[in-house]
C-alpha cells in the first residue's frame, strides 16, 4: 500500500488535467463547503489539504449520518443483488435513525446468464426464497419473493444494467426451453441476450403486480480493457459506452404493457444520440415511460444541457424523472445536484427570457424538477416526509 | 363522442404539461393572434377560452377562405394519392377564388407493396389512367400518366414517405421479375424494401422528364404501438424515428441521376445524426440535392437552431430549401413560420455578431430563407404571383 | 483550358453562396490579411482582387518560404507514401533554409489491398528497402526500413487513412496466410479490410519500437461520385462521411498496447456521434489514446465548438492534441489557426464565466490548446526551437 500522502500529492500536482471536467467541479465544491480550502488544489496546497482533510474526517460532524442529515438528503437508495439478506438496510431501519436508505432490486446476478456464477446463483436465489428455482415457475416466484422482500425493507424501484435494450416476449413454453438452456450453461451470447430481454418483460410484469417502479441502464460495453479484466476482474473501471438502439428493442416490452399507466418504466443512456431521435418521441408517446436524468458520462453542465434541449420539446418536462446522481462517492452528492439545479436553472433561464415560458412557471418548473418529478416518479412520498 | 367542453377543460387543467414544447408555443401564437386571449389557458380560464373559441369560429372571418387571405398563404399544398380524382382541387380552380391549392403526387400507396391493399392499388390506377398495370411498362406509363394529372392541376412536387431513404437502380430485366413478384404478393419483406427502392429512383426519372420536385421523408417506424395498431389502425400517431442511412442508401439513385443539374431531390430527416455527418456533405456536393427544413419533431425552436448548425458550414444555406411546414392544423400555420423567421433570423443575428457574416448579407438570407429558397426550389414562380 | 479571369468572375459573382461556410472565413481572412483587400468580393470588384491578387503573387514576398516565415509556421508536414524518395524533402534539410519541414509516413498504398497497384506498390517497396516483400517477415522488414528512413529526414508521425477504424490482432500463422492472399489479388472486400485492420495494429506494434505517433483518420467513403470516379479516378473530392465505431473497432489494438504510455494513438473523426460516446470515453481511459482536433467538415467554428463541449467533460483537454490543420491551400494557414484559437478561446472564456475554471487557468489552457499539446503529443520540440 502507497503512503496516502504521496499518492495525494502526485493528484494535487496533477491537478489541472481535470480542467473543464466534472470531477473538478465535484471536488471545488466539496473542498470548499465541507473543508473551507478556497485556494485551489496544487503541489503548493496539497499539504494543507491533506492535513484539513485528515483533521476533519474525523471529526463526529463528518460520520456519514450527520453528512447525510447536513447533505439534506431525503432519500439515499442502494442497489443490492437479489441474493443479499439486506442486513445493514434492516441494521439502519432498526437503529431508530429517521434517515431513509433504500434498497433497489437489481437482479442482474440472477437474470443474466453472463454474469459470474449465474447457475450457483440462481440456486442460491431458491435456497433464499424457498422456492424451487431449477424451474421456470420456482425461479419466478422466487424473483417475486425477493421483490417483496425488498420492498419489506422499503424498496420502491428495480435496476436493470444490460448491455441492451433489447426486450423480449415470447411464448411460456419457448422461455422454459431458453431457462432450461441458459440454467445448464448451454446458451451461446444470442440465447443469452434473448434470456435478459425476456426477463425485462417478466421484470415489467412483476413491476405491475406489486409496484416498483423499473429502470433501465443500457448501453454500457462493460471491462472493455482485457490487461485491466484479466489483471483485476470486472467492474474495475474500464466501460466504455456504446451504440443503443431503443425503438426496436423495447418493442416487446410495449407492445405488452406500454399504454399501462400503472407501469413506471425509466429509461437512461450513454447514447445521446438516441435522446431526440428515440428516448424523447418513446416517452412522449407511451404512458408508462420517463426519461431519466443525464447519466454517468453525462452527468455533467453540458450533459445536463444537451439533454434539456434535445428531449423538451418532444417529451416535454413531465415524461422526465428529475435529477437522482448514481454517485459511489458521498461527498459529491451535493455538488451533483447543485450542477443539476443549476442547469436546469439556466436552461429555464433561457426559455422566460425567449418568452417560450412565463417566468412563474419556470418558478414552477425549477421546484418540479428539483423535487416534485423524482418524488412522484419514483413513489418516495411518504406521510410526514421532511419539508 | 364526449361533450367537447369537458374534454377542453381537462386539456386546459393539463396544459402545464405541455410547458417547453413547441404545442405550446404555437397554441399560445394562436390563442393570442387570432382569439385576443392572452391570459394563459389554465383550468380557470378554460371556459372563457371554450366560449371565445366557439363564438368567433363562427364568424364568416374564421372560414378557410378568410383565414388563408388572413394568413397571407402563398401556396398551400397537399398530399395526394395518384388514385385520387383531385375533385377537390378541380373544384378549387374553377371557383374562381385566387388561393393557390397545389396537389402533390404521393405514390405510397402504388409504389410500397407494404401499403394495404396495394395490388387492388396497382390495378385501380391502371383503370385510372388507362394502361395495363399488370405489366411493368404498363405500370410506370400508368404512373406517368398520374404524375401528368397531378400537374394539370398545378402540381409541382412529389413526395415520398419510404421507412428508409434506400434507393436501388436494377437492370429492367430484374425490376420486371420484381414487379411480378410484389404484384402476386410473393415478396417477402427484404424484396418489398428492393422494390421500393427501384421506385424512388424511377420517380427520379420521370422528375427529369416531367420537372416535378422530388421530395424523401425517410425514417419513420410507423405504427409503433401495437395495441393502437391494432384497435385503430395505420397512421394513429404512433409514430418513432428510426435510424437513418443517406450516404449508402441514396448512392444508386445518386450514381445515375446525382449529378444532374435540373432534377431536385429535397432530403428530410428524423435522424439528427445524419445532418453533419451524410447530408451536408451530400447536399454541399451533388447538383441535384437540396435540404429539407427540420421535419416534424424537430419543425421546432431547438430542432431548427441544431439544423443550421449542423448543415451551414458543409451545404451553406443555398443547398437548404426555406421553411415549408407539414402541419395538419391549418390555425398552427402561421405560428410555425413566425417561429421558422425568428430562428433563422437568431441564427443569422449570431453569424453577424460574430464577424462571420455582414449585416446586410444576413437581411438578405433573411428574405432568401424566408420566401426565396422555397419558391425557387418548389417551382412556385408564377407569372402575376403576389408580392 | 478557361480563362483564369472569366473562372474567377464567375466565382466571384456566386460568393454569397458560401455565406456562412468556413471556405468564406477563409478567404476572406486571406484577402484582407495578405491582399488588403477589405471590401467584400463580388462580381462588382472581381477585377480589383483579380488585378492585385495576381501583382502580389509576383512578388518575393509571396513566395513559399517567405510566407513561411510570415505566417510563423513552426513546422509543416507533409504525408506521403513509403515509395516516396523523399528527395524534395532532402533538398529542403540540405537547402540551409531553417524552416522545417516534415514528411509524414502514410503507408495506405502499400497496406491497403484496396488500393490501385497494391502488389506492385508492395513489390516496389521490397525493391526500395532491400527486402523480400514477398515474404510477411521481409514486407514487415521493408515497412520497418521506410519507416526508418521518413525517421531520418524528420518524420515524427504516421498517418492512416483507412475506410473503418477496425483492427484485428491475429495469429502470426493467420496473418501470413491473409498476406499471401491479398498480394495474390485473391482477398475479398472482407478480407482485405481484416488485412488493413491487422496493419494498424502493425503499425502501433512499430510506433512502439521507433517513436513515431500514430494517426488514424478513418471512416470516409471516399469515390461516393460514380460519374466522377469513372471520369476523373480517384480522390476527386466526392468523398462523403459514413458511420464509424471505435470502440469495438480498436478493441484488438488496445488490448495488446492500449495500456503503453508510450503509445501515442491520435484519433480523428468525421462522425460527430462519437466524440461523447466513444471517442471521449476511450480517451480518457487509455493511455495511449488522445484526439485529434476536429476535421475536415468539422474544421470550422461550429465544429470545433461541439468538439470541446463533447469531449472536454470526459477526456479534459490533456486527452487532446491541439490544433494541427490538415489543408492543401497554404495560403488558408494562419486563418484556420486563427479560427481554432478563437473557437478554443471562446470556450475558455465561457467555462471561466461561468465559473467552472479559473482565468489563470484558461490563459495557461489558450497556451497549450495552441502550442503546448501539439508539440508534445507530435514529439515536436527540438533544441533550439523557435519561440
Amino acid at each position: 500500500m502507497k503512503d496516502p500522502r504521496k499518492v495525494w500529492n502526485i493528484f494535487a500536482s496533477n491537478y489541472h488535467l481535470f480542467r473543464g471536467t466534472p470531477s473538478r467541479l465535484w471536488l471545488d465544491y466539496a473542498f470548499e463547503t465541507l473543508f473551507d480550502m478556497t485556494e485551489r488544489l496544487s503541489a503548493k496546497t496539497a499539504d494543507a489539504y491533506y492535513d484539513t482533510i485528515e483533521t476533519k474526517l474525523k471529526q463526529k460532524e463528518f460520520l456519514p449520518r450527520a453528512l447525510y442529515e447536513r447533505f439534506n438528503i431525503e432519500v439515499l437508495a442502494t442497489t443490492d443483488s437479489p441474493l443479499d439478506a439486506l442486513e445493514d438496510h434492516k441494521a439502519v431501519c432498526s437503529s431508530g435513525w429517521k434517515g431513509r436508505i433504500l434498497p433497489t432490486f437489481r437482479p442482474d446476478p440472477v437474470v443474466d446468464p453472463a454474469f459470474p456464477g449465474f447457475a450457483q446463483n440462481v440456486a442460491a436465489l431458491g435456497k433464499l426464497a424457498g422456492e424451487d428455482t431449477a424451474s421456470w415457475r420456482g425461479y419466478l416466484a422466487a424473483l417475486a419473493s425477493r421483490r417483496q422482500y425488498f420492498k419489506s425493507l422499503g424498496a420502491t424501484a428495480t435496476d436493470h444494467g444490460h448491455p441492451t435494450a433489447k426486450t423480449a416476449d415470447l411464448s411460456e413454453q419457448k422461455t422454459e426451453w431458453l431457462f432450461g438452456k441458459v440454467l445448464a450453461a448451454e446458451a451461446d451470447a444470442e440465447h443469452q441476450e434473448l434470456f435478459r430481454a425476456q426477463m425485462l418483460t417478466e421484470m415489467a410484469r412483476m413491476s405491475l403486480e406489486d409496484g416498483l417502479v423499473m429502470q433501465i441502464h443500457p448501453g454500457s460495453v462493460r471491462s472493455h480493457n482485457e490487461q485491466i479484466l484479466a489483471r483485476y476482474g470486472r467492474d474495475m473501471g474500464a466501460d466504455i459506452p456504446g451504440r443503443t438502439d431503443y425503438v426496436h428493442a423495447l418493442k416487446p416490452l410495449l407492445d405488452r404493457f406500454g399504454n399501462e399507466p400503472r407501469l413506471t418504466l425509466i429509461l437512461f443512456t450513454l447514447d445521446e444520440t438516441t435522446y431526440g431521435r428515440e428516448l424523447a418521441p418513446l416517452a412522449g408517446h407511451y404512458p408508462c415511460l420517463r426519461l431519466g436524468p443525464p447519466w454517468w458520462f453525462f452527468d455533467s453542465p453540458e450533459g445536463m444541457r444537451r439533454f434539456r434541449e434535445l428531449v423538451t420539446e418532444t417529451a416535454g418536462f413531465y415524461n422526465t424523472v428529475g435529477f437522482n446522481d448514481d454517485t459511489r462517492a458521498f461527498l459529491s452528492i451535493p455538488a451533483r445536484h447543485d450542477v443539476a439545479r443549476r442547469s436546469d436553472a439556466a436552461y429555464l433561464a433561457r426559455l422566460v427570457a425567449e418568452h417560450l415560458i412565463d417566468e412563474d412557471e419556470a418558478v414552477d418548473l425549477a421546484q418540479d424538477l428539483t423535487v416534485g418529478l423524482v418524488r412522484k416518479a419514483y413513489k418516495l412520498q411518504r406521510t410526514g416526509s421532511r419539508e
